[in-house]
């Protein structure tokens, strides 16, 4: 019998740091939980991290691989981040039995299949709700709570560097540029912000999310991927106007079998709860066919609340290999089948267009024709005389139209004379309550 | 090896009749998801039940016996509700080595650490996501994600009945009893509501939480309870005068080790998360040390949403059995010693006050005189010309009290000849987000 449960660190940045120090906190609590000493025994860290505090240098070792080959470690904590070494090191210390625990989202987006597959062999247990929206739940709801129910779709923010961004925009006006200065300043956006702002970020959640929800294998390559980068305070104004807000969305989407995943701006209703949900919090809209509409909030990143998430995933681990190990996980064995993923030209969805006109008689008329020619409905139309930068902005909204009809009209749209720049398009769901 | 998993159903009642339709829906996925047939070999029922569909007539047993003597029969579904016989025929099964799943949230109040403690001795899985919070995985939020944090205090919003009499209050305004009267008629009360509208129901989910969420034995006894039938629409006023609306609220607070776990209708800022979720959804809003503010919102009751927190106990149920049994779960052995809870006298809080006084000069001196004396320190004060039956209100929110104080001095303030009826007292919650 067991006498003592033993876990390898690996890295000791923002989230490895905060999750020592809740271990700590919460050692005295764990080891009476389970009634036998859980330590973590050895640490390795790469040096690009916070100081490791004095009293815990002993147990700083000089490579992965004294981790890896330790048969004492029961469970690797994989905080490092990044692909590579972080794929290698996982995927041998699953090859030599031990239990996982990691947050790295851009490996498990991109190589999580292969990953899964191998922890399914093995019969080890991989714990990553850390991976996707911080200290809210999901992965855990999604994987055990509906495991018996049918999810349709689901709607999220998941990214709170955009999310903060956009609601600052959006709440007390100003540019992009100076708001993502402001993000910077304050710590909410990193030094390089391109992967939160081009939706790189939310994608590999999506992705981690989006094999869970629906049970199929899936790439990056599936995923529609738009950032927020080329949202001015113009469409924010405009979406107001509107009773819209816009939202950097994770969007899963299930009907008949036919998959959507995509991350773009978003014009959601004013109204819908996560049009509330502001700053860094994070959001999940769950729709269910049975249990119905389920949203869950909280903080989507930090070190804390990532933290919180890897001790939940450690209880759950520890009473696993308490329990006896070699457990099959059904719910991630179940991914296999890849499904029917649609591309951007199966898309139907209602559309916000953004025209740059010159001020002239017939503008309209022509756009409007354009457009009906390619069985493209107006639901709305805003003109006002405000000029930006020379040009008049023509606001049309457009019932549910196809993406590839709409893209081709717009297309032609910007090949008019009276038109003087890319016409900026925004997809809007109306429905997401 | 196990060749298949058999259920014996108890009940079909709305939920029971959900859960059967749910379950012949996922019956195909369910049994791929295993490799092996999953079955509802038995049903009992005691007649006041939905009509049972003709095809499965055939598995109608005459007693419940015949489903707790049945050897091949691995888990009993029990959805017929209320404490006896379901206590009696739980307990039996457990003795037999079943494992339990029941949406029975006033049998797990009153009797759950029995039930608990003998599920332990026995090493069987009892599953009751559905008992609180219908299909929204609270329980399971708070049993494996936040196990390694602590909770400091969980805000809820338990009982759609009484959510739906007070945001229609609010948002339409009308009579307590005629907001009733049409919620019965809506299906959203029953003919009998008394459970709901005075907070009993609210406890018995609020007795399973707490248990769970700070690891307490706990009683009925320990929970204050008041319910929201003296709620007037003069008080739903007074409160959005001040920025609030008013819900009934389950509360549970942890600090320094002493427990607050109470039901009461409560003033919480407009502005607030949950202060938006109205109608018959249900809330949480759980603080916790490490990741922070968590919330959760759904459907809290009816047919689909309840049986979809059972399938999900379903799908964890059998996982458990194919895996081997005799598991032990270490998150519920936990609940063993009683905490330090916090009787009415003890809470401090802030209040709301609203006085029924003759329109007399010198009123209010009388009364600021009398909460002075006790050391209630006033915070706001509201006095219009509007008579109600004679009287005229005057509202009063304190600053934090002790509640032993404040009712002390209440007592003394309604034995004035100017005070014309009861004053009303509900309490304040601030600091919910």
């Amino acid at each position: 019998m067991k006498k003592s449960v033993n876990i390898g660190l690996l890295g000791f940045g923002t989230v490895a740091s905060s999750f020592y120090h809740i271990f700590s906190e919460q050692k005295n609590e764990i080891d009476d939980l389970f009634s036998m000493p859980v330590n973590v025994k050895k640490i390795y860290t790469r040096g690009k991290s916070h100081p490791v505090p004095e009293n815990i240098k002993k147990l700083l070792v000089k490579s992965a691989g004294d981790i890896i080959d330790d048969k004492d470690i029961d469970i690797v904590i994989e905080l490092i981040g990044g692909i590579e070494p972080a794929k290698d090191i996982i995927l041998q210390a699953i090859t030599g039995g031990k239990n996982i625990i990691t947050a790295n989202k851009a490996l498990l987006a991109e190589h999580g299949e292969e990953i899964f597959k191998k922890a399914s062999e093995k019969k080890v247990h991989i714990g990553f709700e850390a991976a996707v929206g911080g200290g809210i739940p999901i992965l855990r709801s999604i994987k055990n709570g509906l495991a018996g129910d049918v999810i349709k779709s689901v709607y999220s923010i998941i990214n709170g560097t955009s999310n903060f961004i956009l609601s600052k925009m959006t709440n007390e006006g100003g540019k992009f540029e100076d708001v993502l200065k402001k993000a910077q300043e304050k710590g909410y956006a990193e030094a390089d912000p391109s992967l939160d702002i081009n939706g790189t970020d939310s994608a590999h959640k999506l992705a981690i999310l989006g094999r869970l929800a629906f049970s199929t294998s899936l790439t990056m390559d599936d995923i529609i991927i738009e950032g927020i980068e080329n949202i001015s305070q113009l469409d924010i104004s405009f979406a107001k106007e509107l009773g819209y807000v816009i939202k950097l969305l994770g969007i899963l989407k299930n009907e008949d079998s036919k998959i959507e995943i995509r991350v773009h701006p978003t014009l959601i209703p004013s109204s819908s709860i996560i049009a509330k949900v502001d700053g860094v919090f994070n959001a999940f809209l769950v729709n269910t066919k049975f249990a119905g509409p389920l949203s869950l909030t909280g903080y989507g990143a930090g070190g804390n609340p990532t933290a919180g998430a890897v001790m939940g995933d450690l209880v759950e681990t520890v009473s696993g290999i308490i329990n006896g190990e070699g457990r099959r996980d059904f719910i991630m064995s179940k991914i296999k089948n890849k499904l029917n993923i649609k591309t951007k030209k199966d898309i139907i969805s209602r559309y916000y267009l953004r025209f740059s006109a010159m001020d002239r008689p017939g503008v309209l008329s022509k756009i409007s024709g354009i457009l009906g020619e390619n069985s493209i409905s107006i639901s709305s139309m805003i003109q006002k005389g405000r000029k930006v930068e020379g040009s008049v902005p023509i606001v049309i909204t457009t019932h549910e139209a196809n993406e590839a009809e709409l893209l081709r009209s717009i297309e032609k749209c910007d090949k008019l004379d009276v038109i003087t720049a890319k016409t900026m398009v925004l997809r809007i769901e109306d429905k997401i309550d």
